[in-house]
């Protein structure tokens, strides 16, 4: 690729994130529109269109708008986690721009004004030469002006430094404001506890109040035990999906009655998807097929509660100095019985989970730890067997009425040349699920927990695959051979490869921010999806809502990815400084971009209070640390006589790493009792704070002022008392 | 050495032991005698003499005694931690002897009936053939032989797993025992909190007070500042020598009584070491000065308590789970500040060490870590450099009136040979005393974890010096040239160099059981020091009570000798199985002489409920895996091409750490709240537990029971209320 054609590919992305923000302005003012493109305001009750924004045809009254933003207003609109969100990306862009600020103006001249190596030598395929000319791999070896490379490399590490403490203190503060907060927060009232030891004699329930009766015998509310709740789930979305259809077919009752005032009866067949069996009234038939589920649910929920209790359990304390001091203290000798930690939220509990034992947590950890790096090193022999086995020819034979499709010339073609990629990007597109399942499958207790670990790994995976696969990429089998003789020779070749490949991470930098920011900021293809189900499939209002419902933030995809662009641009940030304004540009742009969806459209499921930072902290501490071992073999490969000088950087690193997670990470583990020993409101509801937590499908019917009543008779069976007051409490 | 010297070395031990144990049975029956063999029975109110055991002349008593003694009574007469020394003793003993049972009567056999090697290749000078034939270096290269060498490694490590879980289990039990107990024990109602932040406008006291009763309204008791009391201790020290030194003058005077009716009042002079000054009546003088200092103490503890608060204190709860739980759980968002741990006894606190802050304990770690590591590789160096110095030419030049002594012929050659000798014994003899200082100037907090990490650092100076350093010792120079050549031989340096030094272990075994359990034993040193000092130095019962005071157990130093007796035993266990009936002796011979010791003679100082095991456990696995990695060098010296059977040992040996770790470990560190939320036997009287952590030097002289009332008083002023309170309550 030459210059002109980085410009042209530049200028098209360029050109196509401003229609998408023209596209924006003009479709988020339509009527009907508002739910795509304000669904996070309209939930919580706000006008979508506040003040004038509707009638200004301004283009850029979006940007005014999410720059006047505070965080106090993102707090508001979409919880601590975007917040700290917010944290990491001016944090990163901070760095980028103070680092650009001294690197630009003082290493491009240095650089351009070299004599130089001969073009030829240093330039690899795909590279071009006027930007060339502007990177450290046009200075000559061991010469003098490197000295400004390497002030360069400790001036973009200390700006890091320096900024990543001061967010470091910044998120702090905000955990500790967010879980001191007045209000009543169902979670800090109780802890979870798991390995509960198999009981003689009694239920689990009877088990787990004892023992937590005798140790808080003042503060202790009650418990919950975790029930096996497969088969009672299994029936309430049956009773759901019926309440559904019922609700559906009734609407479809009277929409006809519009065009025929006795309205036509909507009917279905009952066998497989609906194309066989005997034709019945849909309205009926529901409701019948209602009032056969609501007793069976009934008898299994209390089956559930009885019979199915697993060793896990949630306490419910009644203050939250109680809480937040037993999810961290020791209740056993041995640490793998009654294990305690924070109660998650109700919404992100894995249920699932919880009753999981201690060693098997352990070993599918580290079972799971193995599948990721096979994963990640190995991934592309599955997806070689799989275009090896899908070629035409096999195709043809195992399924031979395509053959007439398969024979076309054209098709042939296009089939044979695609066939690998599509299954490689079939594979990416699957991979951030297939994380998350792996990391839900470690037995991680909470969904916020899960999708971080899974974030993790897939950060891995891209730095890996993308970044230092593509740097050693071309030369893959050769450079392999060179490590192989001399396994410290790693380094030197990522760097050695590293200037080659400026430009192509210049223009995969350039691709994503302006086409991928601006699909993210136009939604164009979730309006398109919800005009397409609105006309089609929706009648009922929950139908609609459901249809324009936006979701999650999914930082579980968001954050790796930003990582990735920090770990290029950190790495090239000396090497060629040219990349740091795009990377300027990215996180600037993302910004923007993020702040108005996150006030306006994006609806939270739950709160981690900030969990995500220690997460995010640590990741761009390693892209700093691998940026300056590679600077190291930069150096090294350069001939310069005092590399040794960056010798300090890595090891600053590391000490750096140490005090800060010594001094702030295990307030992100679990809370301080100083924050949760402020003052409430009110006094809490306990009995409000214990039902949160029961799983829908154990819910029953009736009303909740009965319960009390209720308990209060069946105390008097001394028969049944522990099973029916669990019951009836639920 | 030949066998023949090896068999009267082993029988000039043995004679001497047998000699010991004579002198034993004869000296503590007689009179006088008691308090140097019994003190811990005396001091107790026990009858030294129980049933019939003065009359009994039979020198084996005390073994049958120490036999049929159960583990409460080891509880009983010296604590926890003496109990779980016994635990530590008979795991050894248990894994050398099953070891022994399997290995000795199947790799005895089987390396002598092997045709073997000429004698002259694997025997290094020192070793004798008589037991090389016994040895695994007598069977030939890759025989099949050494399958049952294999078998005999695994033995060996599965052997020491079962035991060593087994044991973590036991004394798991024995501290949750000890933890549980319904005795009111001080420590267990209170916190150490170090790093209070700095404070506006309130002193230290008021701080803590406020803050921890936000936290903790309904069970916070009292706090009690930590001040800085160099000047007062120094007074009170003053103070408590002058009466001695009163207690000693009337003590000759009224000896005086007995020969002269009137008596005569002793006198001495003022001046330095009593030499020179003005002589005067010394009860007088003593009377006078003490009378003068107690106003001045009194002053001086009023200051302190007033103006010298440093930021550090104890927290003092109403009952036992508040404070376990309290000590386990994050106070402030920060981990940096009001850092908080379980309080140790208060005989225990190093008092001097509580106030140094976060960053200077960490600092402190590393920088002694480093002084640590300069000193176990480096040691020889200023040794060398003080022989060298101290040659006799220089001895002579800087001493001249040496001169005479040292011009004779004799003492010349003696000094010229033993004098780097004696610099190494001085070396020697002051290190565990250096490594305790450096272990107290790390900021730890409490005299007992002090002396753990003093011993662990003893411990890895004697496995690196003593064993590998004899190892390879003789052919040291030679092997770390092999070794700069390819850092991984040194494992295979290490495994060659093992049998030809197996005799000179034996030796060493041998001659430390021996006569170090026999003058252990025998207690000829301290019983000779007691009757000089009686005869020729006490004069008040208090000086006599001094005299024979028996002091601590000393584990500091034996659990580090014993370490490296088990990682020379383990090492060899294989290789020359004969080294594992010595073994099994010295444990044996060691559990039963501690016995008698313990039950009898030494008087822990304090306690730490067992905080010593994972210290012991986690060193014998590092043994054990010196050992498997050994092997696994040796077997691959021998052309083994089966080696690699042996690769899983270690990695088993991780594992087993890691959960053994991660179970059992946690409760080590801290209280579980189960076992802290058990009964206690009466209302704790908190006033005495507060009262408890009192240092010395600040207790005032008046009646206890005038304080009540004092502080009542004090109350109603309000100008120094919280000060005046402080000051009355202490």
């Amino acid at each position: 690729m030459d210059f002109s054609s980085f410009l042209t590919s530049l200028m098209t992305s360029f050109i196509i994130f401003v229609v998408l923000m023209f596209l924006f302005t003009w479709l988020s003012r339509r009527e009907g529109n508002e739910v795509v493109y304000y669904p996070n305001r309209i939930l919580k009750g706000m006008d979508p269109y506040e003040g004038s924004r509707r009638h200004t045809r301004n283009p850029f009254a979006w940007i005014s708008e999410a720059m006047s933003s505070t965080e106090a207003d993102v707090i508001n609109m979409s919880g601590v986690d975007s917040a700290v969100y917010f944290v990491f990306l001016s944090t990163v862009l901070g760095i980028l721009f103070l680092s650009g600020l001294v690197l630009l103006p003082i290493l491009l001249p240095v650089a351009a004004t070299d004599p130089g190596v001969k073009f030829d030598n240093t330039t690899s395929k795909g590279a071009f030469n006027e930007l060339d000319r502007l990177s450290m791999g046009h200075v000559q070896e061991n010469s003098l002006r490197l000295w400004a490379f390497i002030v360069a490399t400790y001036w973009v590490s200390v700006v890091t430094y320096f900024l990543l403490w001061k967010a470091y203190k910044h998120v702090c503060k905000l955990r500790a404001v967010a879980l001191m907060s007045p209000e009543v927060k169902a979670e800090q009232f109780a802890i979870l506890v798991r390995d509960v030891p198999p009981a003689k004699g009694e239920t689990r329930k009877e088990q787990v109040d004892s023992y937590f009766q005798s140790i808080y015998p003042d503060t202790f509310y009650r418990s919950m035990v975790v029930t096996d709740n497969n088969k009672v789930n299994k029936i309430y979305a049956e009773l759901e999906g019926y309440k559904k259809k019922l609700a559906r077919a009734e609407a479809i009752y009277v929409e006809s009655k519009k065009e025929n005032p006795e309205g036509i009866r909507p009917t279905h067949k009952t066998g497989c998807l609906g194309l066989i069996g005997s034709q019945v009234d849909s309205i009926e038939y529901y409701n019948e097929k209602i009032n056969e589920t609501i007793p069976i649910l009934a008898a299994e929920q209390k089956i559930t509660i009885r019979e199915k209790q697993l060793p896990a359990a949630l306490v419910f304390f009644t203050n939250r100095v109680t809480a937040a001091s037993a999810s961290q203290s020791l209740h056993a000798p041995f640490v793998d019985r009654w294990t305690v930690l924070d109660a998650p939220e109700s919404c992100q509990l894995l249920r699932n989970n919880l009753h999981k034992g201690f060693y098997q947590r352990l070993i599918r950890q580290y079972i799971i730890y193995f599948i990721v790096f096979l994963t990640i090193f190995f991934y592309m022999i599955p997806i070689g067997l799989i275009s090896a086995f899908t070629t035409l020819d096999n195709l043809r034979k195992l399924l031979p009425f395509l053959k007439p499709i398969v024979e076309q010339r054209a098709i042939k073609t296009v089939l044979e040349a695609y066939l690998p990629q599509v299954a490689l990007i079939v594979f990416l597109a699957l991979l951030p699920k297939f994380l998350l399942f792996l990391s839900k499958a470690e037995g991680i207790p909470s969904e916020s927990h899960a999708t971080r670990a899974a974030s993790g790994k897939y950060f891995y995976f891209s730095v890996l695959n993308v970044f230092i696969g593509v740097t050693i990429g071309g030369t893959l089998f050769d450079s392999l051979k060179s490590i192989e003789k001399d396994p410290n020779s790693i380094i030197t070749v990522l760097a050695s490869s590293l200037p080659g490949n400026a430009t192509f991470f210049l223009t995969f930098v350039a691709l994503k921010f302006f086409v991928g920011y601006g699909l993210e900021l136009s939604r164009v293809v979730p309006l398109i999806l919800f005009h397409l189900k609105r006309k089609y499939m929706c009648k009922t209002e929950a139908e609609i809502k459901e249809a324009w419902a936006p979701g999650d933030v999914g930082y579980a995809t968001k954050v790796p990815n930003d990582l990735l662009i920090i770990t290029i641009v950190l790495c090239y940030s000396v090497i060629a400084p040219v990349i740091i304004p795009f990377g300027v540009l990215y996180f600037g742009l993302g910004w923007l971009v993020l702040r108005n969806q996150v006030l306006n459209v994006y609806v939270p499921t739950y709160e981690s209070n900030g969990q995500w930072w220690p997460h995010m902290y640590t990741r761009i501490i390693a892209a700093l640390t691998l940026y300056q071992v590679t600077m190291l073999g930069y150096f090294g490969v350069k001939m310069f006589i005092y590399t040794a000088v960056l010798i300090p950087l890595p090891i600053i690193s590391f000490i750096f790493v140490f005090i800060c997670q010594k001094k702030f990470y295990r307030f992100f583990q679990s809370s301080a009792l100083e924050v949760a020993s402020r003052d409430l409101k009110e006094l809490p509801n306990l009995e409000r704070v214990y039902r949160s937590y029961l799983p829908p499908s154990l819910c029953d019917e009736k009303h909740e002022d009965e319960k009390f009543e209720k308990r209060e008779d069946h105390r008097l069976d001394d028969a049944l008392n522990q099973a029916s007051r669990t019951i009836s409490s639920v």
